[in-house]
């Protein structure tokens, strides 16, 4: 059941079948340098998100540029990337449930693995499940920081929750997790500063806490693609954990940055082939909603001024075509730029990696569609 | 790497991990035969839409409920179904490509294959493509009926094409596509049956020009779930493709039904787990972006009144809950309604097939992925 890639090594970008998720190799490794450059003599520890992936071979890339290991948000992914060779992985999760909670136990043996929790409850269930395989499970508290997602309250309730995962003869009690999530998208940065300035001292506040209980709280995470310098710079977090940075999408194109802050290039496209063109000013491409994600907003097409990718249905994408611009032919082939990277490549088994225009390599989306 | 099903046969539908694509199989066969039902003793062959299912299993199904075939959008598709026991499929798509077009030829050797048309330089590609594998393919002319995305204009534009197809040697003209895709999801019956009239008065002008050219037009097909009475009716349309109502979703539910038409039932659901509830009113479902597509809007949490889906992030689904409603707990499994069925069912390898309660069946979603 797993797809065949629909493109071969040596051959041209314009020989590769339709739709196909591209990724350009020349642009992602600069984005590889770019992180290592902006994270270099921060003190601040860099674990990419490979959520945004779902590949071992691009997280250990990003660990041999510099990474200490990666995150992922599931059981299944981290399962995928420890069999991929990946040694160290934070599930940036609540994981609940007995069937996940015995795979994580069993993760343990093979690699350095932690996890989050906001419920007590939870943490006693952790705990069982390490004990059940005898091992030590790295447990993280998340605190909601702004996002209004998982979390417990930062400060007291978050220093109860600590006390309660040192106590745990299968569970060590590894530090904080304080990602603020809805505000990676936010254009204004000076939104972004204000709202990581208020995030880091809530997580400053609760680490302080934790610290006067005689409890270390080694780790302090959080950050994404859009925010973190800030962190990085906050004195307060150690590890960051930006992931979209390897690819960038149409929406966080959408963003403002400050000054001094690098600059990531799109490396991630959707290769589509004009399929019909019925009209002056109107195509339809081959590549809909099973070929790259809407949810923030239509792909956009690369490098083709006045041609707009205006309407998604499951398998066509609707064109409209200034009338001074290049119209795209039939059977022309376009690059598209996903609107959002991390759902686009959960629909694709392969990336089809391209330098200089000729497909140099294959590699698996190695934990596409694991989502449990 | 195509995942294993986190569910086996006799378990309890609460024993299934998540989140998981659930199939509730009572409802999937009323679902089936109201079809029937309602086709029968109409003269108009029913020929339901695969691209909601992607599976060789419910095909067979349909099959085996009176259907003479099935449609489906793309030449991976087409072959997977083949490939699973489907001996008659209508690819409803323009196929621009070498490599699709040889793959479509070929696939004409191992079952009764057509496709549509709208251009005259694919009418030649196809031709050829056809007999360098020296077979003879099925052509129908697909016509703009008011959707405005594929199709050629109708009348005597199409009519040239037909003529174009009739005079190909690899080709045998099948008849007009005439689907009103945009017109599925307008809420008010009353606006989707003057467009089908519309649409149906421009397929029968055109069946006429051709047919009054000698040309015989035997096919004439189109229609969704949204429509499919108002094409039965017509005295035009001779085939119908509904797809949709094999599972339903939370946006066919919000349209308004006819008098008399049949209702569909909810067959199709995604499993999800309680991952967090750090506060009153609010928790977290392990279900988000890559366990149901939001295009068309959040998927609707299935009889729990006061619980709402309110927003969905890569891996995560964020409910509100009603003061008064009962709220869900911690590890608490939920059946949410997806907001759509098609790019649901992609993200996923397997139905998890359940009758009263248990788990009766796993069923391979055959041509996940299969985009191009």
């Amino acid at each position: 059941m797993p797809l065949s890639p629909r493109a071969s090594i040596g051959i041209a970008l314009d020989e590769v079948d339709t739709p196909a998720l591209v990724l350009d190799l020349d642009a992602l490794e600069r984005n590889l340098l770019r992180m290592a450059d902006a994270v270099k003599g921060s003190g601040v520890r860099l674990r990419p998100h490979a959520k945004s992936h779902k590949c071992a071979e691009i997280a250990r890339a990003q660990i041999a540029a510099g990474a200490v290991g990666v995150c992922c948000q599931k059981v299944s992914e981290a399962e995928a990337l420890v069999a991929g060779g990946v040694a160290d992985v934070l599930v940036t999760n609540e994981i609940v449930g007995k069937q996940k909670l015995a795979c994580l136990a069993r993760l343990v043996r093979e690699a350095k693995v932690g996890v989050l929790a906001d419920d007590a409850g939870n943490v006693a269930e952790l705990d069982a499940a390490a004990r059940a395989e005898d091992v030590r499970l790295d447990v993280l508290v998340e605190i909601d920081v702004g996002a209004h997602r998982c979390g417990i309250e930062a400060g007291e309730p978050a220093l109860a929750l600590a006390r309660r995962v040192a106590s745990c003869r299968g569970l060590r009690f590894a530090g904080l997790h304080a990602y603020h999530g809805s505000v990676q998208h936010v254009r204004d940065p000076r939104e972004r500063r204000a709202a990581i300035a208020a995030a880091a001292e809530k997580a400053r506040l609760t680490k302080t806490l934790i610290a006067n209980s005689g409890i270390a709280c080694e780790t302090v995470t959080g950050a994404g693609t859009g925010t973190f310098m800030l962190e990085s710079a906050s004195r307060v977090y150690n590890e960051i954990q930006p992931g979209s940075y390897v690819f960038m999408d149409a929406d966080y194109n959408r963003n403002l940055w400050e000054e001094g802050w690098p600059r990531f290039e799109q490396s991630l496209f959707v290769l589509a082939t004009v399929m019909s063109a019925p009209s002056p000013g109107h195509a339809v491409l081959d590549a809909g909603l099973k070929a790259s994600s809407v949810d923030s907003g239509m792909p956009q097409v690369h490098e083709r001024p006045g041609v707009e990718y205006v309407r998604a249905s499951d398998e066509h994408g609707v064109l409209k075509i200034a009338a001074a611009a290049k119209a795209p032919k039939l059977g022309e082939k376009l690059l598209l730029v996903p609107g959002h990277c991390d759902p686009t490549v959960n629909l694709y088994d392969w990336f089809v990696c391209v330098r200089k225009g000729k497909v140099e390599a294959l590699w698996a989306v190695t934990a596409r569609g694991a989502v449990w």
